[in-house]
């Protein structure tokens, strides 16, 4: 009888077993009754600072395609350089800093101007610089200063360093995109170290027997290295960081002396060159990278008391086409509240860099699969087609949101841009059976197009100006 | 001895288990070595029509990406706002109705001349229009006029409603490309509600508790409905259509009153600005979305004692650039036949939309996977590369396919664009081990392209003149 | 007891299964902890040669999404045209020969000019035509000579056929990206063939069982292409080649008369037509599919005592514009190296053709994945990210990398444009715990870009020029 009773717990557990198998053959990866606001989940301490990754086996994470991290470099922290298999775009949620990447076959056109002279040639200038220790000249490509609302783009395989040269942590979160074929390896985010590593390894990756992440050097023979580079094995030897746990954010003592420009042009733009045409080799060395989302002055929705929103596409940051992202920066007062609306051609993922704001999102069947408060800190995937509000219940509401879609579009449900705007009223009245005077309250009674106040009661008398 | 042969079972369980794991592991969705011609699956009824959903989970509706749906709308069904997570086209079978789709961020283009005056301004007009009644005035996005034989073009996430204001059915069929990245969630459908429900619930999505479907209002707090549209707590509660089991086709008793222009300009096209380049929110607007493939004045293909073919591409109708789809529209007599052909570079969804045809297609391994005769309303999927010929059994076999490439291609076996056309005779003779003479009437006998008669007998004197 | 431990045995199997399944769930195709060189998997022997598939359920080959065959063409050997579902990169390993591929829609431009008159109507020449031997005329599309070092483009759905008119065997390789939307099928290989059979089957086909694999036209009824060509039952029964087991690549007795230019123009491209824009259907007939890259006066990187390294992609040969596939060439002398390297956007398969080589590759965590002599006839897949060194061990290593991205980018870690020298000193000091000297010499000791001398010992005195 006991021996029945187990095979039917077997029975029981093959038919789990087969049922999964059978559900898996197709995957139901946006099958989301129900969300919930994600947090990061492996935290990598460094010496310098630490890089949180948000668990992506999250199905709402596996159904966006996004890989999301955080970066938290402490001063005089610097992020080793270090490339992904996938285009990401990062945010720089507080603090600053200086942003190097070097992007292959470009030039190295920072350098020493004091000390290499025009027309002297290099092989020999360099007999004359070794061992003057503090005078050395250098040569490296751009070096950029960022700050806090600068929006980053990295393209996959390009291998991207930071350094806090402020007196506060420097945070950022960026978002990777697995799904689109920028990533042609499968759907795992990948970081390659070029120096440093990661003692606790890539926990993130499923079925990978837990062991450090070392950085690339480290795979190759110190004697290859030493070919390679015509240095001494010895040299050869420290660029593997074989010893060494510092991590990938290390602490630099003394100061860090690159070449860059004097702190902050204006970020204005200009006439861009476009990535299709001309041909990515041509143009990816004086192409732009970054754009700053945190002046209201170039907000695309203001509204003094309610508060801003800022986009970036492939239009205002043309490299943004190839990676097939873009970005929207949000900034809400307390009570002011975003209408309701969805994404077209494009998953969001929702990052709160302040405040806190009541959230309600509803799926393709109709029911509501997130209400709740989101605060800072937390991350939220909106799938497409996904309806979502949102509602500053804090002082002020700022949020970033990631979208994987280089020219992101949202369609609202209220409002004067709205799809309900574009309906007949007619319809209207006989899709809901109401009459056609409340029929016309629900189509022209909000004249704002984004923004309005959650705070402003039903009916409430004359109509605000628009948003 | 009982309990060994329980545990041979067992292991025989496993043994089909693992094995099923196994061959799962590189999905072989597209392994059709028996194809079969598919009809509705779920019918989802409602007050003004039906929805009826194909089963996307046989494996040629999985391999090729499409989900198709056939729409059945009564004499004054109103097919209430719906979008979905992937571009679509819909050809009309029959019948004829208005058609409105609101794109995210253009203008009410359609208003109603008479009562709003120029220079007018909305938000005063506004009190004075309400409770008017009657003589009330509207204006929304555009409204079209559709008819037998129209292809609409459809993005996703644009809500797009249908009305029927003829006096019979209006019935029309859709593929959705749930393979191509305008779809970013898995590859299922998933239709949104703007209006109405479904009480069935979304029956094909595996792994869904089984549940009404509601319209996307309903899952909001009718508090936050009321404050974004500026509405009472009571209509907000009417957006949500909680109660009523109309289905997402509603009746609509009494006149209909949109916007309109007369009845049917002609439909040509002129010359459409480009998606790429222009940035789709600034062309979109204007775009045309909508041809009609019943034209035989405008057919790519014409022979008046076979029939016709039409073709629908992104050089005729520049916004299937965006969605990667196009279509073939044929009508051919009674034997007439549809020279092998195969597609080069997409997949196809073959709705019969008339009569009947006997469909001979090929697989990959040279095998018969399909050899049936195919009727009114019924579906075939016929993959890339997989040989196709067709032969109209009935008085007129008229059939619409739906490509899942914006510029699909074909290669015909015989004829005179065939692949034996392009090849030397000398390798037709080697090749097939026939004498030069019978290569040369291999290569040359079938001076048609598309098109040509079954009945005729084989070598039949005189070749006739070419389709 | 035995019972338990039966019991036991269960569980754990199930434990394994489940633990599989979970895996599996979100594939880690491209979690590569070990490489290895891979060779043909299965042989298919044909009359007038062999061609060899490479097991495409490696791993490695999986993850890159590539398929990968080698054809082995005896002389007057000939290969029967066959098309795939994917598009396709081949190179010319060994010998010479014909090839012609017939693209959907194109003219046949090759015509025997001395029998058909200009103006003389082609239906009436046909009969006059007939019988008469030796002096029959003939049309078809464009035939190129084909010889080592050519670099041919297929797109998916059009037939290519290859004609051995040397006199040692024509060896081809070729890779065909799966995982590209240019194939709409799952990701198997699928060749159709036009003629011919393959007696064994598909075999790398896991769950399809195991049969002959047929030409095309042996699944459509006799009867059927009979009226489709206008042709005998015989003959149709013919084209379908039942009965005879020839295989793919047949032997030609006799001249194999087909129309072409006089052996060789210059290979020089001119300006060629843009793929987008001007629509595949216009331009594709007169566009170049074939490139040389065996050409040492044009090769992108040439040192005459080191090798040289010749690319392809779609700014020298557009049409891997909308193949999305590229390649590289190289050939280098014993005890060169190439500097260690990854693929920024792209997966390669390495092919070696001639002689040998050592080669380290590095994952992502920082191991080595791969470290072993390669040898001619050997496959390695280097996915993107992974960094690797190659160093030729005898005579001459040459080698063919196919590249799964139109316009495939590299980034060197060390050398003249490497990553290693867009860095700040500072960084490299600091990130490496080394002095600046240290520092300053791993950053500029190697001048060259991409080839240098393994055998240079380490810190040996002046560095090279640059190659």
């Amino acid at each position: 009888m006991g021996r029945s009773s187990s095979l039917l717990s077997f029975s029981f557990t093959l038919f789990i077993l087969f049922h999964g198998y059978t559900a898996q053959q197709w995957p139901n990866e946006c099958q989301l009754d129900q969300l919930n606001a994600l947090e990061a989940d492996q935290i990598i301490e460094s010496e310098g600072g630490r890089i949180e990754v948000f668990n992506h086996h999250a199905p709402q994470l596996r159904c966006s395609g996004f890989a999301f991290e955080r970066f938290v470099i402490d001063p005089q922290g610097l992020y080793l350089p270090t490339f992904l298999n996938a285009g990401k775009l990062t945010f720089v949620v507080n603090g600053r800093g200086l942003m190097g990447r070097v992007v292959p076959g470009c030039a190295e056109t920072f350098m020493d101007s004091e000390v290499i002279q025009p027309g002297e040639q290099f092989g020999e200038g360099q007999e004359q610089g070794q061992g003057q220790g503090q005078g050395f000249r250098d040569m490296h490509q751009k070096v950029e200063h960022i700050r806090c609302g600068d929006t980053i783009a990295t393209p996959p395989g390009v291998a991207q360093w930071i350094y806090n040269n402020g007196n506060e942590p420097l945070i950022l979160v960026s978002a990777a995109d697995l799904a689109n074929n920028q990533n042609q390896l499968d759907r795992n985010l990948r970081p390659f170290l070029l120096a440093g590593n990661n003692p606790q390894g890539q926990k993130w990756l499923q079925g990978r027997r837990q062991q450090k992440q070392n950085n690339i050097f480290n795979g190759f023979a110190p004697e290859i290295l030493a070919k390679a580079f015509k240095i001494n094995i010895q040299t050869a030897r420290q660029l593997q960081n074989q010893d060494v746990n510092r991590g990938n954010i290390v602490k630099v003592n003394g100061p860090f002396g690159v070449i860059r420009p004097p702190l902050r042009r204006g970020q204005q733009g200009g006439q861009q060159p476009q990535v299709e045409g001309n041909g990515l080799e041509e143009t990816l060395c004086t192409m732009r990278f970054t754009e700053n989302l945190d002046d209201p002055s170039s907000a695309d929705v203001y509204k003094p008391s309610l508060g801003y929103i800022s986009t970036l596409n492939s239009y205002n940051l043309p490299i943004l086409r190839s990676l097939r992202l873009s970005a929207l920066r949000g900034s809400i007062r307390n009570n002011a509240m975003v209408l309701p609306q969805w994404n077209v051609n494009a998953n969001a993922a929702l990052y709160v860099t302040n405040g806190k704001a009541h959230i309600q999102m509803v799926n393709d069947n109709g029911q509501r699969v997130f209400d709740q408060e989101i605060s800072k800190g937390q991350l939220l995937v909106v799938p497409q087609g996904f309806a979502v509000v949102k509602r500053a219940t804090g002082e002020q509401f700022e949020w970033i949101e990631f979208k994987s879609h280089e020219n992101a579009q949202i369609n609202t449900l209220a409002g004067r841009t709205s799809v309900m705007r574009g309906l007949p009223l007619e319809l209207i009245s006989h899709g809901y059976q109401i009459s056609l005077e409340e029929a016309r309250r629900v189509k022209f009674s909000t004249l704002e197009t984004t923004l309005t106040h959650s705070s402003g009661g039903p009916m409430s008398g004359r109509p605000r100006v628009e948003a």
